[in-house]
C-alpha cells in the first residue's frame, strides 16, 4: 500500500496509548475525563497486561480503598471504569513504528493498522509480552510460514504433521486443541524432559490423547533444522537425555515457551533513557520528545516507585498535561467526580448522583 | 504539669501524621507495610476527613480499581485496609503545638495529648473541621463556661435556660435531644428565618416538640450580648426580620453552625509556605524542616492536582522517604504485596495467598 493510500485507511484520535495494563486503562479514563478521546494498543490478546499475564490470580493489597484483589479483578474493574468512553482497544499487535507527522504522531502495528494521534502516551510496563522464540539457527526465516508462534488454527494445518513445543499450559492445550480437531496428519509434543507443568485436569487429557496414539510426545531439546533444496523446513534435530541426536520430521512447528517481556521498538525511537527506562518531567510525565509521554513502570524520574498506584498517578498528571498541549487556549478547571455535572455526563451518571 | 512530668506521660511512636482523612489514613498503610509505627491526631470525632464531612453519601469515581463508592464508604475500606498495623487514633482534638526536639517533634493537642516522634506528616487537608463561631463582641470570652461548641451534655445544663443556635440537622439534633432530657429549664432553637434545612424525620420531631411546648423558637440575627457585673452572660440582642430588636435570656448557647476548615496552628510552624499550602519536594514530601513531611490537599509542587489519588501517591512516596530518614543504614526494597513474604506477615495474610 502506498503511504498516501495508507494515511487514507488511518485511524485519527487525539492519543494513541501504548499498553492496556492497568496504568494504560486508567490512563484512558482520566483522558476521558479531559474530554480527550483516546485507543489503545496492546500486544497481548486481552487487557490487563501483567495484571493478567502475571498475576492474574494473585491479590493485590495495596490500591488505596480496595483491601484485596487479584490482578484478574483490577483489570476487570479498570475496563468497567473506562467503559462509559468507549475505548477502542487494539490488542494482540505490537506497535512497531513511530514517525512524526506535521502536527503529531504516526503509529504503526505489527497488524498493519495505522494510528494518527496529536499525543503518545508510552504505558507499555516491561515491554510487550511476545512469545519466547526457539534460537535455532535459520529457523526465524520460517516464522509465518511453518513456524507458528500465535495461531492455532488446525484449518490452516489440514494433513500436517505438527510439532507443538512447550511442557506448560499452553503447549497442552495447543497441541490437545489440534489433535481434537482430526484435521492434522499427526500432533506431537515437544519438550526438553518428561515433567510438563499443567493444570491437573489438561495432563490428565494429555495422558489420555497419549494412550489412544492421539498425541506422541518427543523428549530432548532441538537444535538445529534440515531443509530441502527449495526453501522448505523438513525435520528439527533433537539432542536427547543419553547426548544422541533424533531427527523428528514435520510440516509445522507450534512454539508455546510462554511469554517474555520485551521492550521492542521503544528502544529505538531516540527517546532519552535511563538503564531501558523512559526519563520523564513527573509533573507532566512529558519525555524528551513534545507530544510523547510516559506512564507506569516504563518511566523513570528521582524516586520513582514501580507500584500500580504511582503509575495511575503519573497517568492523572499526564492527562492534565496532554489536554493543556491539545488546547493550551483553553483554561484548565481541577473538576471532581463527586461534585461535577459535566463529569457525571461524560461518566453517564446524570441524575443518579448529586441529589444527595 | 511540668514539662518533664508531660515528657514521662508522652506517647513516644515512629511518625505521627496530622490528618485522619483517606490521605492520613493511606499514610499509616504505606508506613505500615515500611514498618515504621505511627499514630494519628484528627481534630474531628471520626476518622474520614473531608471524605466523612464534606461527601460521606456522595459518589466518587475516580479511584483506581473502585468504580464507584461514596465518601463513607472509602474511609471504611481505608479504615479496614489500615486495620492489620493496630494504629492508634487520637480524635476530637488538633494539634496546637509543634516544637522540635533533640532527635525529633514534639507534638500537643488541644486536649492535653504530647506525642514524640522521629517525623510527623502533615496531612491535614484543607485543615482542621472546627465548629463555626458566633461573631459577637464579647462572646469569646464565654467559651466553656456558658458558651459551648462542642459538648451537649444535658447533665450539665439542668435548670438551666438553653439557646440552641443553627437551622440544619446538628443544631434540630442538639436541641431534640436537651428537650427530650427533661433536665433544662427550657430549650429554644434560634435561627435567622424559618426555613430549616434538616432531614424529613427530623423536621417532624421538631414541629411535634413545637407544639408540645418542650422546644420554642426564636428567629433572627444575634447582634449583641448583654452581661452581669459580676461577669456573666445574661442575654443575646436578636435583630429580626421586620428590623426590631429583641433580647433573649440564657444561661447557656450552644451553637451548631456547622463546621469550618482552620489551617490552625500550621500556618505559625515556620514552613515554606506557597498560597497557604505547604511547599514540599514531590520525590520525598518533604517540607522546608527536615523530619516534616506534608501529602494531600495541604501540600504543593509543581502541577499538584488536589485528587484523592494523587494524596495516596505522594502518601506512597512519603513513607519511602521517611522510612529512608530514619533507617538510613539499611538498603531500600521495593516490594510488591502480592508477592512478598514478609509483608503478607505485616497484613496478617500469611498462608492465605502465594500458593498460585
Amino acid at each position: 500500500m502506498s503511504a498516501a493510500a495508507e494515511s487514507r485507511n488511518a485511524l485519527e484520535t487525539d492519543v494513541v496509548i501504548i499498553g492496556a495494563g492497568p496504568v494504560g486503562l486508567f490512563q484512558a479514563f482520566q483522558l476521558g475525563l479531559q474530554e480527550v478521546s483516546c485507543q489503545i494498543v496492546d500486544a497481548l490478546p486481552h487487557a490487563g497486561g501483567q495484571c493478567v499475564e502475571l498475576y492474574a490470580d494473585k491479590p493485590i493489597y495495596d490500591m488505596p480503598g480496595v483491601p484485596v484483589c487479584t490482578g484478574r479483578e483490577l483489570a476487570g474493574r479498570l475496563l468497567q471504569q473506562i467503559a462509559p468512553f468507549q475505548v477502542k482497544l487494539h490488542l494482540g499487535q505490537q506497535v512497531t513504528g513511530l514517525a512524526r507527522t506535521d502536527d503529531g504522531w504516526r503509529l504503526q502495528t505489527s497488524a498493519g493498522l495505522v494510528l494518527l494521534a496529536r499525543a503518545v502516551v508510552i504505558a507499555a510496563g516491561v515491554g510487550a509480552f511476545v512469545p519466547r522464540r526457539v534460537a535455532i539457527d535459520g529457523l526465524a526465516a520460517f516464522e509465518g510460514s511453518q513456524v507458528h508462534y500465535h495461531q492455532t488454527d488446525a484449518r490452516r494445518l489440514i494433513d500436517q504433521r505438527v510439532v507443538v513445543m512447550g511442557g506448560e499450559d499452553a503447549a497442552l492445550e495447543t497441541a490437545l486443541q489440534l489433535a481434537d480437531s482430526g484435521l492434522c496428519a499427526s500432533v506431537t509434543l515437544l519438550h526438553r524432559n518428561s515433567k510438563f507443568k499443567a493444570e491437573p485436569a489438561l495432563a490428565a487429557a494429555l495422558q489420555q490423547a497419549i494412550d489412544a496414539g492421539r498425541i506422541a510426545i518427543a523428549l530432548g531439546q532441538p537444535v538445529a533444522i534440515e531443509t530441502s533444496a527449495d526453501g522448505r523446513l523438513l525435520a528439527l534435530q533433537i539432542a536427547t537425555g543419553d547426548d544422541s541426536h533424533e531427527w523428528l520430521a514435520l510440516d509445522a512447528l507450534l512454539p508455546r515457551l510462554g511469554l517474555s517481556p520485551k521492550l521492542g521498538p521503544i528502544a529505538d525511537w531516540g527517546l532519552a533513557m535511563e538503564r531501558k527506562l523512559l526519563a520523564v518531567d513527573p509533573a507532566t510525565q512529558a519525555c524528551s520528545e513534545p507530544g510523547l509521554f510516559a506512564v507506569g513502570d516504563i518511566c523513570h524520574y528521582p524516586h520513582k516507585r514501580k507500584l500500580l498506584l504511582c503509575g495511575c498517578h503519573e497517568a492523572t498528571m499526564a492527562a492534565f498535561a496532554i489536554s493543556a498541549w491539545l488546547r493550551p487556549e483553553q483554561r484548565q478547571l481541577l473538576q471532581y467526580t463527586t461534585t461535577s455535572p459535566r463529569l457525571h455526563e461524560l461518566l453517564g451518571v446524570t441524575g443518579k448522583s448529586g441529589r444527595n
